[in-house]
């Protein structure tokens, strides 16, 4: 057998968000932290002042050197290549404003310009604030509706990662009360068909599926609501029906937990507190969200900009290394198939 | 100053619950592994032939005696008393039958009258069956319920307690749809009122409340939902208006984070599984539950019989020993007001 022909070097970019919120300080932090990894160079984006600033916040020894695209880069030893974007407003720190909002959407612009292209391999994300955008003129869009619109996809899927577990969400961002009247049998059965397609891509083959219940105990056979009876049970026969390996309802306080302890690959959260309380509660800075329908990979942090405690040296970078090491292990796996393990672990 | 006398020895009542489940084994598991504890005698309930098998199976040394009542406990050095409650049919391990489920019943019957007697101080319940009780004849009554009419009490509250944290409910046995409805200005206001004058009796003075939002990211501003603008808001602005530390709506994904992070004493939970969810993925066999109301102390594991893993050996008994913690922690300061801690630790 020979042995499997060095994978060239891509590039993982790195967005760093709200330049006012704790994004520049755990970039660095975050890369003070990985280890290189073969064949993927992670490169900053951001503005060369802010970046620096926030490298020595951070006790991040290498100098940056600044590129105009990823297709410059050379990786070069004892130097850190960023991508530079110039603001082109000052902008005040640890708060929320205009400037601040203006310069991390054309960060994401510039993001989504080269993993577009090809010239990045993929995207990691750090927080953005909504309400800075919306100062800036870019109205109430989120993070992925924006890269969805600029990658000109229509619909986006959101997907916590929380160690081996992935949880996918039914609805996300719809209220308690609109998100209750989309727990139908369709709907379901729709989710788990597109769970079932879309995890051997991310890893893992003939993937087990955790259905949450929506009431207390399932509703305790009908005693208090029907939903498990009359939607998701059904949804659940006839995914199993057409060889989909799923498991459910079961009680939502017990359906992570399970999932997290490796009897399930993916679990089906049924609005988006039931997977967000789960997740954040479990471990709240090592979840990280991935998103499936863009043309690239892209994963995120899973926490705010931190305006009350930027700058000052106290954010936790571990969400960022969790997406980096998330996306790395995506990309790698993509990039060199003989070195993807052989089952489970 | 005089050293405090010596606190009488009292009696805390384990009902061993549906002796076809995992409860006798996790009993005799618990005692094993808790260290005496001064001025308190665990006393298991159960039949004497089912528990011998138990804490053979969990290898307990001590022998069983059995007493008529808790009255003549003695606590004898090297041996275990129990209190002896005689099944009037046989069981079967391992399964729900209508006999376990007389026989549950019967266990907690007992535990019921020396406690609301005074013989015992208070009582640590491990699981029985619903659907044993409805075979057996007793309706679909949960725990809490029976314990409740047998105290002739009318409603009893349940705390979650993990770790220092300590979560209410503002509904707890509703369908998702119906604990929506209960989400008004007045219910949460009564509920932080009630947590505020409860809260000391555990041993927390000057509470520091937090109150869950309801919708995703507590409806970004009213975008989806507007619960937390018109009704749980003006319930916390009213709270803090009659001297009560409530703060919230809190983002249910963040608000038991924080509260277990040490940011909050107790948490409010909107609805059932907002907090189950929170609490049993955090931290599945460290959840207990305690029951306000009655007229003597009540704590409780929070997990099921465990049919398919009972009498083999594999019971987890980390809840049950958390449950006689709590229990002791609160009949200690309650017993022995000079060694109260100052304050939180």
């Amino acid at each position: 057998m020979t042995p499997p022909s060095p994978r060239p070097t891509r590039s993982l970019l790195i967005s760093t968000g709200d330049p006012a919120g704790i994004g520049p300080e755990i970039c660095f932090k975050a890369l003070k932290e990985l280890r290189p990894i073969p064949g993927l160079q992670l490169i900053p984006v951001g503005d060369l002042g802010t970046l620096s600033a926030a490298a020595e916040l951070a006790g991040y020894a290498p100098g940056l050197s600044p590129l105009a695209s990823p297709g410059e880069a050379g990786d070069p030893e004892g130097s850190c290549e960023i991508l530079q974007v110039e603001p082109e407003e000052a902008f005040e720190r640890s708060r929320v404003s205009a400037p601040a909002g203006r310069q991390a959407y054309r960060i994401l612009e510039t993001c989504s310009r080269f993993a577009l292209s090809g010239q990045a391999a993929g995207l990691v994300t750090c927080p953005i604030s909504k309400e800075a955008l919306a100062r800036a003129g870019y109205g109430s869009l989120g993070h992925t509706e924006i890269l969805g619109r600029l990658a000109g996809v229509a619909s986006v899927e959101t997907v916590f990662c929380v160690r081996e577990l992935k949880i996918f969400f039914l609805t996300r961002h719809l209220s308690l009360g609109e998100a209750l009247s989309r727990v139908k049998r369709q709907n379901i059965l729709d989710a788990l068909v597109r769970m079932n397609r879309v995890l051997p891509s991310l890893g893992v083959e003939d993937p087990r599926l955790g259905v949450a219940g929506l009431n207390p105990h399932c509703g305790d056979g009908g005693l208090f609501g029907r939903e498990e009876i009359e939607e998701i049970a059904p949804a659940v026969a006839e995914a199993r029906a057409r060889g989909i390996q799923a498991v459910g309802p079961i009680g939502a306080d017990s359906v992570f937990h399970l999932g997290l302890e490796g009897r399930f690959d993916a679990v089906l959260s049924l609005y988006h507190d039931q997977g967000h309380i789960a997740a954040k509660t479990h471990d709240f800075f090592g979840t990280v969200t991935l998103s499936l329908g863009l043309p690239y990979l892209r994963t995120s942090v899973d926490h705010g900009t931190g305006f009350d405690i930027a700058w000052i040296g106290k954010a936790n970078p571990e969400s960022l290394v969790r997406a980096v090491g998330l996306a790395a292990q995506i990309l790698g796996r993509s990039n060199a198939p003989a070195e993807r393990s052989g089952g489970r672990t």
